[in-house]
């Protein structure tokens, strides 16, 4: 049976057993023992497919990373050739909130890999800085098609990190339970009125 | 000799101690092991003052909290009866990002209590929230002086909570080392011109 099984899918299915285990109780409860569990697969076959646990952990997070781009690849294609810059930030944004079952435990494994490269250890800020120095000059991009400007200034640099920390933030307070989804949707749209106003 | 103690200073040293052991690995490293070896201590006496895990951590928790609040208490009274709004939440915002090695340490101290809340456990988001629930009225409060409104709309409510919500996404991104003291307070004012421009 195994060399007929399709080598990315085997890989999605261990990842998507590791993404339920560290939602639920965050890195350290992800070990070749609780995955293998999870998946309904054998310890060596998770190793045979990830040699180590940084391997499979670093590939859990690019995989939410991989699936939060594609929930915004969509829509943003769909708005055709001159989205608003506000339509484009906020279908980026909130493709990554937790306001469904999914996005919600993809925030939880995110939110996990913060935590663990805090402390250090397997996985460092390192492995975890990638998505968002990727919305950084996209964000800037589009402040700046709203504000008319040529070029770049450091205002739009770093209003590009607050709405992504913005974006962030909002989405810890879901998760807390402290905020409903809607109550996240009224949030963004005000962090949107107060960065894309002028 | 313990009866000459002070009993309040006794539990300081307690949550000192344990201060340190959950900025460097989490909330999970603190046991009352850990926690006693870091303070020189033995565990019956940690078990003495603080029954059980739960209550050396809530306490852990409200001693940086404290701290904290100490923190902007004497500048804000520095500033006279009528300091500007942006004087006063820059003054808060400033007293718990990561600026120094203590206030470093706190912020991983929070971190790790968040992050811990989003699993359950011993602890949970009700143990929390307090401190940012202790911050929206203030903050809501200098919008509505700054913007010269009578009473209290929506609007207000929403923007204290993204401003604490921001000042925590900059506390996150000092912590993993993607940003330095100097460029978080660069992103806090500009979040402040942000929501105190109009």
């Amino acid at each position: 049976m195994p060399r007929l099984v399709d080598h990315e899918q085997r890989r999605r299915e261990i990842t998507t057993a590791a993404r339920r285990v560290i939602a639920h109780g965050g890195l350290d409860a992800a070990t070749f023992q609780t995955v293998a569990a999870e998946a309904g697969m054998s310890v060596r076959l998770i190793q045979y497919y990830f040699g180590t646990k940084r391997e499979f952990l670093v590939a859990t997070f690019l995989a939410v990373v991989a699936e939060a781009g594609q929930r915004f690849e969509g829509p943003l294609a769909a708005m055709g050739a001159n989205p608003t810059p506000r339509e484009v930030i906020r279908t980026i944004l909130t493709a990554v909130l937790p306001l469904d079952p999914q996005r919600h435990e993809d925030a939880l494994v995110l939110a996990a890999f913060h935590a663990a490269a805090l402390t250090g250890g397997v996985v460092g800020p390192e492995d975890t800085i990638g998505p968002a120095r990727y919305l950084f000059p996209i964000f800037a991009q589009q402040l700046r098609i709203h504000r008319s400007l040529e070029s770049s200034t450091p205002a739009e640099e770093l209003d590009a990190q607050l709405l992504v920390l913005g974006g962030s933030g909002i989405t810890q307070v879901v998760l807390t339970g402290n905020n409903t989804p809607d109550q996240a949707l009224e949030l963004l749209d005000r962090l949107l009125d107060r960065f894309l106003s002028v």
